[in-house]
């Protein structure tokens, strides 16, 4: 076995700083072809979009190379990836950003790549979209780009997150219904069949990315609630107008967002938002001096499910209003998290360096 | 008592010919203010677009008793409404635009007046926007019309019920969760604050409108079937967008959704067609030819509810899908009916004629 090269870095799920990828890279002239081992089990690498990955991060260490003829000729070998989440995939947490950004930053590493993180995002968006995002910790933001092949849609940092350390999040995990009629889905069908869409990308989306970013910049709560629940209603509209229309939030889905209108009504104020990605989970956006009054409600609506024993619930704000037993129903678990940073190095070393296959 | 003047009408909901309301307008010297009786319940006539209405009706009939000095002056004369509907309010069916239809009606062969159904549709509308539809019985437009007031905005007839007699329906009643977390809805906050609501009355709807109106006079029904499912998307769509956002649709109501889905699938063609109204409730359009298709899936997932009783399940075609038993829950009854004619004269007279109460 020749020489093993290797770099492993951690990605978060979305802002969930307790739920992260680990992925090892490594690379050697022994190995013959690429492979990837993602929870135990291999998977291909040989899909066209993670293939344009690859080649995309080769030709950038390629160029290194070519400019030091000392470095070690990485990008002629085959790669061996090892991946690994802290969190049961049966969740039915979008985990595949965080598995891209985790791949595209350990691979990036281990080619001791230059390029910055909105250079890298690019290639992760070729990957799956959204995992532009996970390249970065903070606050983020992906721009469209203007290009029609989408070259120049990549991420950028609105904020660090040092500079609005206080935003919070409850993540309310829905369990799913498994029996239900199956139906298609995906963001292409809506792209191609809701007459609302259109409108929703050209006039609607464009305007609330920039007070967006104004209310991140200005640490404006109200305001920032209010555009994540609103543009949460709007991408979900645009499903929903879809043909055959799609569906991801179901009737827990309906009964948080009720929740969380009845507690900002009650608190005469907006102290917490809601937003769904594309699936019947909530996350629920909160500042830390609310916390008492937000999980006051959530906790004594979701009680009886796991994941409360990071904080003293018996300091919580018992909520003003007056709850029915039934509406904790459909909710699996809480995840209590925070807005955390992006991808980092770690000691952990998934690839066993003796056979350069997963320990 | 002084002569009391009467005259009965019947409207139905919706298309449902078997589902309706039967009302009594009567009118006499010794009526001391108006009154309606609902269900047999007192039920106030004084509201600002109930008002509206009847000043309208009363000016109507001004204008005959002007031209002809021979005629009791009814409209110097308070009303007694009796209303009655034949089917449980409870079943959460729109029953307001049958009931405004029905005491428009009414008033209006109790004043014998000669205006159009069209014009009394303006009427109508102004007490409940879709009653001015229900004036009509077959294939009915209701056109926005031009002004800002909208006093121009009335129901036309796109093809009378023998132009397209096979148009069927089944209604599956939908249970409501009642112990469901309160929720504001309504039409007036989808205009305020939906931004996709403005693009839906512009651009989308127009041309839907004309395309629909052909597919009626064409008899096409998998034009007619696409539109109608599409239109129902778009306007729940838009309810979706509001701020706090408005849900209708149920995950009854969004099974119900999938299960046409599947069956137009596997008939490799579209004979059914769902649309909601601002309920769960489905209303399922199918044509007579396909009728032992159609019934057949819907009988197969729902015949442990009541309603089945006017067809012979027997002769259905058993449905190609694999179904799930558990599909069947959150219906309550069906309601097999089809399209019908409009208000009809009855003999029947729900006041009482020597006290002017109901019977």
């Amino acid at each position: 076995m020749a020489k093993i090269y290797y770099a492993s870095r951690t990605a978060p799920v979305n802002i969930a700083v307790n739920l992260r990828t680990l992925t090892t890279a490594s690379c050697s002239e022994s190995f013959t072809k690429d492979e990837l081992w993602l929870n135990g089990q291999s998977h291909s690498l040989d899909t066209p979009r993670t293939q344009q990955c690859l080649r995309d991060l080769r030709k950038y260490r390629e160029e290194l190379e070519a400019q030091d003829g000392s470095l070690p000729k990485l990008s002629k070998m085959h790669l061996h990836i090892v991946s690994e989440n802290n969190f049961p995939t049966a969740a039915g947490l979008a985990s595949s950003a965080a598995g891209f950004a985790a791949l595209i930053s350990a691979i990036a590493k281990l080619y001791e790549l230059p390029q910055t993180a909105s250079d890298l995002s690019k290639i992760a968006r070729k990957g799956s979209g959204s995992a532009c995002r996970s390249l970065f910790g903070g606050y983020v933001a992906w721009e469209m780009g203007q290009l029609e092949n989408g070259e120049d849609s990549k991420a950028v940092e609105v904020a660090p997150l040092s500079h609005w350390p206080d935003m919070k999040a409850c993540i309310l995990v829905v369990s799913d219904d498994k029996k239900d009629v199956p139906s298609t889905s995906g963001m292409q069908l809506t792209v191609k069949t809701s007459s609302l869409f259109q409108h929703r990308v050209e006039k609607v989306v464009p305007q609330r990315f920039e007070e967006m970013k104004k209310s991140i910049r200005d640490k404006n709560f109200p305001l920032f609630a209010e555009l994540t629940m609103k543009d949460s209603n709007s991408f979900h509209a645009t499903c929903l107008d879809s043909y055959p229309p799609i569906f991801y939030l179901n009737d827990t889905s309906k009964r948080i967002i009720k929740l969380i209108n009845l507690l900002n009504e009650s608190a005469g104020e907006i102290i917490a938002a809601y937003t769904y990605d594309a699936g019947p989970n909530a996350v629920i956006y909160y500042e830390q001096k609310n916390e008492s009054r937000v999980l006051g409600l959530l906790h004594a609506v979701f009680n009886s499910v796991d994941g409360w024993q990071k904080i003293d619930t018996e300091l919580l704000t018992p909520p003003s209003i007056e709850l029915d037993p039934t509406w904790g129903r459909g909710v699996s678990r809480v995840i209590l998290t925070e807005v955390g940073a992006g991808p980092q190095d770690s000691d952990e070393v998934l690839v066993n360096l003796e056979t350069g296959l997963p320990k």
